[in-house]
């Protein structure tokens, strides 16, 4: 049961976003941005930045939405998402990616500066400004969802779930999702 | 030097939030909702859960503004806010702000269920669950603001850049100050 009495019944952050409107629309106006708005990493790689630092983060909810969300959206569809899951070293992506995963991982584990030898890996692999800032807010933000969802003991759904929202996010977004979700 | 160039010369978070305006602005509407809007815990105490949780991420520049924020709207103004950072346990504060001290220390350190033990021990203080709320999204938020700032190692201002930071925000408010910050 949640630390809070919340007006419905919906399991992690859709039942506090449909509680808590004000800050709600904040919060998925700053998701559509991050993982759906213009950015030279893709939004299925986006995705699953998110998903990584959700499991990482051990927030269930987050890290089984974020991969449904991933799989819809990525050619290798679940199969792809549940390896970089299981080990990013040896999940068949690209470079890039694999260097971005690895940043992710550093703002997940810190607020501390993402290390040196980080970034030149990730510039090694092509790499700009944008995929660096985009890939920092994303973890930073996840970091963010995660101890919101998991701080206050929100619910956690059947897996089922997860696919049904996939529809709705891919179709018409998080800003126009999450009321009716 | 920051991770990556910047439009502008701003430190911290500011010359993120300028360069990156498409992010900065549901970033600054949370701040603004959370910091400022509706709620129960007075906008000076907000400031200084804020605060805190940036020192507990040591993060400089999201602490001293956030301290000078604090100061600028609480009676005990700098001296108290030093006592808070300090040790929350012995600072002259009412026994609810340090229990929701304690619930945002909780949420700052794991993305986990804030204890049954942190939330009852709010509650005989008073807290309800907007307090509990808020304090849990607060605290969540500067763990995303404190790594964006951080992991992108941005710069850091002297002490005097916070004073003229607080007195915009606490004028204008976060939408209304960064973009000329």
């Amino acid at each position: 049961m949640a630390h809070i009495a919340l007006d419905n019944d919906l399991p992690g952050i859709s039942g506090l976003m449909a509680h808590r409107k004000d800050t709600g629309e904040p919060l998925n106006h700053l998701a559509e941005i991050l993982l759906r708005g213009p950015s030279p990493i893709s939004r299925g790689e986006r995705e699953l930045i998110a998903a990584y630092v959700s499991q990482l983060n051990a927030t269930p909810f987050c890290a089984g939405s974020h991969s449904a969300f991933a799989a819809a959206q990525l050619a290798g569809g679940e199969r792809l998402v549940a390896s970089v899951l299981a080990d990013p070293a040896t999940a068949p992506i690209t470079p890039l990616l694999r260097a971005l995963l690895r940043i992710a991982a550093e703002v997940q584990s810190a607020a501390a500066p993402v290390s040196d030898e980080a970034v030149a890996a990730a510039r090694a692999e092509g790499a700009g400004d944008t995929e660096i800032h985009d890939t920092v807010l994303i973890a930073a933000a996840f970091c963010l969802y995660n101890r919101y969802v998991s701080g206050l003991a929100t619910t956690v759904p059947d897996a089922d779930y997860y696919r049904g929202s996939a529809e709705r996010i891919v179709a018409r977004g998080y800003r126009g999702s999450y009321s009716e979700a």
